[in-house]
């Protein structure tokens, strides 16, 4: 395919076309590439083949793309796409590039990426942060592990659905950067859940409290942003509770497998299996104040 | 006292004269203020005497300026500043102010702007935090609870040892905003200390983990300024184990007494018993993460 201006367009398939793969291959299109698309449910490929997406009938045929980005939910999912009966694995040619977007296992990862190498085929994992809205408008973090020419070849796709890039490390720091950001962000919710409860046990406005305060030593991003659905009782999305605990469940994991103790992490493990079995699985994981209010007794609704 | 500019200096006495206290006294005189001194260990006056300060033989007497400021470690110690024997009770006059600056507890707070109430001399709890560092510098964050005309004629004595001065508040609302701050800071460094150990255990440099996740939805100030000291395993103040425990120690007795359950505060708690126990009380609070690594097996020293 040639452009306009003459440049030879650049050919990726991204598989996978949900809520975060789908604006992906969007903004890949509009930034001028050459976007072959596959979804296990083929309907998802309509609206991106009407934009001028080519569809491929499997991840194999998707892989003669060259580069494979890849974006599903779970490590299982991933290894169907890469690994199962026509797999990328079975399409890609020597000097082909992966890389994986999914929040998944990085011991699997590790895996992976050597199945991948005895091809002579690259492999970077690259989840992401920030959501839908940060996938629609381009501006996710992303995490990468690999080596530094796999790493160097994926910015070229990377730099178009982030807004930052950054390198950690070899084949799967990417994944254990995303399972540190989600324990980090478990006790930072949960703390912040505390405070706010404390203050309105104690009879003081915590949205007060929560000015004094958020300047100094306990302010967060998490104290900023989500302590005010905590002090309405409203949990509008935000970061899903039932995606946190499947990405908390890889850190814990990975935790178990190398023998990292994390108890504040297990507890909000726990708190979020409660909220997804009370049915608040779909709500912003600020909904971890619910168990604190409740268990201080503090009545639904907006706090005084 | 009249000063060169006409204008009639006004007079406060400040009790307490430790690490905290002693930098306010001194910006305080430097501010133009006519300052009377009192520490329960008299020796302590003298160097604010050599710079102008008035020693006062006890509280009842110092509590002649009209504005008293206390800044001492504990509750039963405000008590007996404020009504022992020889207290400021016995000393100050109607239309005074109390400007208490100690972290103690909300419902002593609350007992003692009682009893001077029906003195007709006003109350303000004022705890700050910033550590000594801020107080030397007069940038301390001072959290006021009180009536608003007492808060107001607080302000030209907090407004010399503050950056910022706000008003949460009535009596004890101060306290309450220390108290909470102290509750959200406890699982923040708990939730950084679990991060950085599991990206050592996962084999991946913490370093650049923090540098990837800290200007997202995991960034805190903790992070940022204290993620460097648990990969280091160096934990110079900052703010000492011990300290923090006593305030948190004030935060879960209201808690306790109000009917609040906060489960991480009580668990870093008791992680910070440990601290102490085994000789750590007087390193800054990210030592909780000798725990976390010792749990996990991580060995001493900097995380490679």
């Amino acid at each position: 395919m040639v452009l306009a201006s003459g440049i030879m367009s650049k050919t990726v398939a991204v598989i996978g076309l949900g809520t975060m793969g789908a604006p992906m291959a969007n903004n890949l299109l509009e930034a001028g590439w050459n976007v072959v698309v596959h979804n296990r449910t083929r309907s998802r490929e309509e609206a991106l083949a009407a934009q001028g997406a080519t569809r491929a009938d499997s991840p194999a045929a998707a892989a003669a793309a060259g580069i494979v980005l890849v974006c599903v939910s779970d490590t299982p999912d991933v290894e169907a796409v890469l690994v199962g009966d026509d797999g990328v694995a079975d399409g890609i040619a020597d000097g082909g590039l992966v890389i994986d977007c999914s929040t998944i296992s990085p011991a699997a990862t590790q895996r992976l990426a050597e199945v991948f190498a005895e091809r002579g085929v690259g492999y970077v994992d690259a989840p992401v942060s920030g959501g839908s809205e940060g996938a629609i408008k381009g501006t996710l973090a992303v995490m990468c592990g690999g080596k530094d020419e796999d790493v160097t070849r994926a910015r070229s796709v990377l730099e178009v659905i982030g807004g930052s890039v950054t390198h950690v490390g070899p084949v799967g720091a990417g994944q254990v950067t995303k399972a540190v950001n989600q324990v980090v962000i478990s006790g930072t919710y949960q703390a912040v859940a505390e405070g706010v409860v404390l203050a309105r046990k104690a009879g003081v406005d915590p949205t007060r409290v929560v000015e004094a305060i958020a300047g100094g030593a306990a302010g967060s991003w998490v104290l900023t942003n989500r302590a005010g659905n905590m002090i309405q009782d409203s949990y509008p999305l935000g970061f899903r509770v039932r995606l946190h605990r499947k990405d908390l469940g890889i850190a814990l994991d990975t935790a178990r497998n190398d023998g990292a103790v994390l108890p504040i992490a297990a507890y909000v493990a726990a708190l979020e299996d409660a909220l997804i079995a009370q049915g608040h699985g779909d709500e912003d994981m600020s909904a971890l104040a619910r168990i604190v209010r409740r268990t201080s007794g503090v009545g639904d609704g907006p706090m005084g």
